[in-house]
C-alpha cells in the first residue's frame, strides 16, 4: 500500500472537495456495518451495498472482510498510541502529563466511539497474525500509561501500591467509555474528560 | 419453566452426584461456544456437539440460539444484582458498603469472566424485547451503586462533584475487568478486589 493510499484510508474526513476513493468508502461502510450487526453478522454484500458498490468490487480493493476489520483496528490503535504519546510528551510534571493523556484519550474515544467499540470488541475475529499486531499496539499504549504512572510514583507525586494494576484500571475507564457513551447523552466529551481527569488523579493518589 | 428447572439452569455447579440435565448441559456448552467464536460465529450444531447431543435436541430444550444467549445474560445480570444488593445491605457505613460491593463484584466477575464477557459484549445479538429486559436489569445494578455513592455524599463522607458519572466509572472498572482478567495471570481475584476497593474509595473521595 502506498503512503498516500494509507493516508486516505486512515483519515475519516477526506479533504474538502476531494472525492472519497473506493477503498476509503469501503472502510467507512465496514465501520457502520460492523457497528450495526457485529463482524460475524455482517456480509461482504452488506458492506458493498452501504458503499454503493457491487460485492465483487469489495475484493478488488480489500482481500477480505477480515482485512477491513484489521485496517479499522490498526488505524484505531495507531491513532490512540500517537495521541497518548503526544499528550504524555507535552508536559513535564507527571500530574499535568496524566491530565493531558486522559483528556486527549477521553475526547478521542468519545467522538470515535463507534469504531472504538468495534476495535475493542471484535479483536477475536482477526486472524492470529493480525491479533498479534494489534496486541503489540495495545501493549505499547499500556506501556506509555504505565511509564507515566511509574514516573509520578518515582517522583514522589503519585502514591499507589500497584502502578501496573492502576494502569489497567485507568485503561478500563477509557475502553469502557466507548461502550456507554451516547452522542445524545447529557454530557459532552469535554464534560466527561473534565471529570475523568479528576478521577485519574485520585486513582494514582496525586492529591 | 418450573422453579426447579430454572434453578438447574441458573447454577453452574450442579449438586454432587446429581446428573447434569440436558437443558443445563446446553447452556454450559453455549457459554463455551459463544466465548470461543462469538454469538454470530456459533452455530446450533456447535452447541449441540459440545453438549454431546444432536442439533435437533437443542430445539427440544431451547427455542433458539438467541434464547440460550438470553438465559445466560439474564442469569448473569440477575446474580450480579443479587450480589450487589446483598453487599450494599451488609453494612451501615457508606465506605464499608462500597468496599463490600466492589469486593463481591470483582471476585464474582473475575471468577465468571467467560460468561461476563458474553453477557457484556453480545447484548446487541438479543431480540429487542430481551434487550429491554437486560437493559432494565443493568439499570437496577446502576441504581444500586448510584444510591450508595449518593448516600456517601449526603452523609458527607464521600466527596465527588458528579456522583452519577463516578458511578459509571466504578461500573466501567468492573465491566472491563471481565475483558482483561486471565486465570493464568499473576493476580488472584482477591488481589484485584483489594486494590480495586482502594481505587473505588479514592474515586468517590472517601479519603
Amino acid at each position: 500500500m502506498s503512503q498516500s493510499a494509507e493516508h486516505q484510508v486512515a483519515g475519516p474526513f477526506p479533504g474538502e472537495g476531494a472525492p472519497v476513493d473506493a477503498r476509503t468508502r469501503l472502510v467507512l461502510a465496514a465501520v457502520e456495518a460492523f457497528a450495526a450487526k457485529g463482524f460475524h453478522g455482517t456480509t461482504t454484500r452488506d458492506i458493498a451495498a452501504a458503499a454503493g458498490m457491487s460485492p465483487a468490487a469489495v475484493y478488488v480493493h480489500h482481500r477480505s472482510k477480515e482485512e477491513l476489520l484489521y485496517l479499522i483496528s490498526r488505524h484505531g490503535h495507531e491513532s490512540t498510541l500517537r495521541l497518548v504519546r503526544a499528550a504524555a510528551a507535552s508536559k513535564e510534571d507527571p500530574a499535568e502529563r496524566l491530565v493531558a493523556v486522559v483528556r486527549a484519550f477521553v475526547v478521542h474515544h468519545a467522538h470515535g466511539h463507534t469504531s472504538a467499540r468495534i476495535v475493542n470488541y471484535e479483536l477475536s475475529a482477526l486472524s492470529p497474525e493480525h491479533q498479534r499486531d494489534i496486541a503489540d499496539l495495545r501493549r505499547r499504549i499500556h506501556t506509555e500509561i504505565h511509564e507515566l504512572v511509574q514516573a509520578g510514583v518515582d517522583a514522589g507525586v503519585f502514591h499507589t501500591s500497584n502502578p501496573r494494576m492502576t494502569t489497567l484500571a485507568l485503561l478500563s475507564l477509557q475502553i469502557d467509555l466507548a461502550r456507554w457513551y451516547r452522542e445524545e447523552g447529557e454530557w459532552s466529551p469535554e464534560d466527561i474528560a473534565e471529570h475523568y481527569c479528576e478521577l485519574a488523579l485520585r486513582m494514582v493518589g496525586a492529591r
